[in-house]
């Protein structure tokens, strides 16, 4: 099976088309769409997504195209893993879910012309590279080192992400991710908190800007009223700000990479 | 096959995330997305939607998730019925669909911990309860008994859906969805309308709020003219008000549960 | 295989629906989403999606609905051509592809009713006779003629799509398509532009309106820097305009059917 993410969107046949194209190779392999909607040109946010879905999808093939630099001189790679195949840009976008499955174990540069499609113009690589890739992988039809010339594991593009740091009594991180539910997920773990002395059940004051907030933190959104902030460690297992039946991010003015600092509360539980 | 509903969006990776879940453990089965773009939390939109689709899909295992009370204390389950199963949180969502195809012959509470994912947080039971349950029953790696302990088919919480309403010398409905091409389909039936005298080819009229239309009641959209409001019997065998190759919803300003009167005509045919 | 395109969009359950009628039918048929987000009722922008589509999709069923015409008199067809089938209203949403495949072989009208399934009203053809009509061919269970009676080749709708024309010393075109990230495809081909005189390489002037830019014809998005507009061979080998990392669109006031005129520059290389 292959996994497909990309910021191509659903607007346009783009998505289709790169089905098409594996149908056409490998009409026996199935693809799995993660999503499409990464914002256009946001390769962290793509990255992102890929490291929170690579744990539960089939060990295979994963497609990830967000692309900014095609038609650049930025190589477009597979990767080889304990886990399969990652197949994209060498633009940090798949490099934290191949980390988390271990490290790439071999490396090549998408260049065999017999794995390329021939096109007028250079500026749909999904189609004409990244989706035959994938579909002969995938398929067994070819071996990674048919596709193309090794690359050295330790010239790849990283994805710098940020970690989370002690501020004062406090830790400071950030929003990783907005869900359609407007959920917040920062980067911070659970552990970070209990470092602090914060547990489950606590108080937590969360800074936002110039803004305070005394937050309980709680195991499930029933342990508040409806209508109520919380944080809690999300599905992800990172510590996530949410509202029960609402919406943390308007609620808190949260968006992608804003700075948030938890502390002790030295208020009372609310 | 399973058919699968939700509220989760196409923006984030949620729905591929069960995809990938459901690949994990049977490969081998396919799964038809009805429709993830139910509003956040709607259940009502996802209990109609589901009613209004299940003659259509094949019979096997609907999955259906839009679940604002996920993570308290409302149950998953999974129903069993002449149809096949459905698999869902026991808020309504699966009531009228399972109605439809004649009621819940057995239902399980999804408690088993050999059919759960163990995951950080409790938010996101679309992975770890309800497609593991959808998966295994799929692909008969397990009975709807090894799920979880039996659950009074009484008990369950029921989706109230209101009926048309004789008032007066006419009938008072409301619209049920609006769909993308601004089609508003009521919950009055052609039999509701028939019982007034009216048939088609009549004019009617239709009180929405403070405004009255009156309105052709027509077999097809080609019986008006383009751009001109129409009452039909729409794909679902409901009354539906539409204009052809328009909007009625914009036009008669109508949203999810406005309310409409549908009476005779005292006015000429428009 | 089946190819699906549509304008159903995905916040309802019509997708799904079809894909649930098909499956019930031949369960052993996939289908791929080409895409269902063409803008409701806008043919051409369907036609010319299955255009630049077909020569990436499996050979075998193309299933096509931009329906603003159901429940009129338009016919429902099926087309064979040397590629396969093609299914959908006679609307000319078909054409374009069919005739990029080398033409109708043969027609028929959708009218058996042993392949239309029964519905009380008459305004969702997808679910009720083009899907069941493509899964039956891509399924082998009916042959085209079993579908209806024969209708002649020449009686079909057309498309007419736009040529560019000689205008002074330089040509105009037409924008057919701005895809999500902005970038502006015209129906002016390279070699148009080359009997201009143009190369790649050359600077080009192109009006908008009553705006003239100086815009570089290069091969990719590499050979101008971030932020800058280019002109390019896109591709599907027609000239469309671009901004590297940014969205021409926006910059040049572009929409589907602008007017572009592309002639030499007087002015130096920008």
């Amino acid at each position: 099976m292959i996994t497909f993410l990309s910021d191509f969107g659903l607007e346009d046949e783009f998505v289709g088309v790169v089905h098409g194209v594996i149908g056409r190779i490998a009409p026996e392999i199935r693809v799995i769409d993660l999503t499409h909607n990464i914002a256009p040109g946001d390769v962290r946010a793509g990255a992102l997504a890929l490291l929170r879905a690579v744990q539960y999808i089939p060990e295979g093939v994963a497609l990830a195209v967000v692309d900014p630099g095609v038609g650049t001189h930025r190589r477009a790679i597979a990767v080889e893993s304990s886990w399969g195949y990652f197949v994209g840009p060498d633009n940090g976008l798949l490099a934290p879910a191949v980390a988390m499955v271990g490290g790439a174990e071999k490396v090549v540069a998408l260049e065999d012309p017999r794995f390329i499609l021939p096109a007028a113009g250079a500026s749909f690589d999904g189609r004409d590279k990244f989706g035959p890739a994938a579909a002969v992988l995938a398929s067994g039809q070819a071996t990674i080192e048919d596709l193309g010339p090794a690359v050295e594991t330790g010239s790849l593009t990283p994805m710098l992400l940020p970690l989370p740091e002690t501020e004062g009594d406090g830790i400071r991180g950030e929003v990783w991710w907005i869900d359609r539910f407007g959920n917040a997920q920062t980067n911070i773990g659970p552990e970070d908190a209990e470092s602090l002395g914060l547990v489950p059940g606590s108080a937590v004051q969360v800074d936002v800007g110039a803004s305070s907030y005394v937050i309980p933190w709680v195991i499930a959104y029933g342990d508040v009223d409806l209508g109520e902030l919380l944080l809690h460690v999300d599905s992800q297992g990172l510590l996530a700000l949410a509202v029960r039946e609402g919406r943390a991010a308007e609620r808190l003015q949260l968006g992608g990479k804003t700075q948030v600092v938890i502390r002790r509360s030295t208020a009372s539980t609310p």
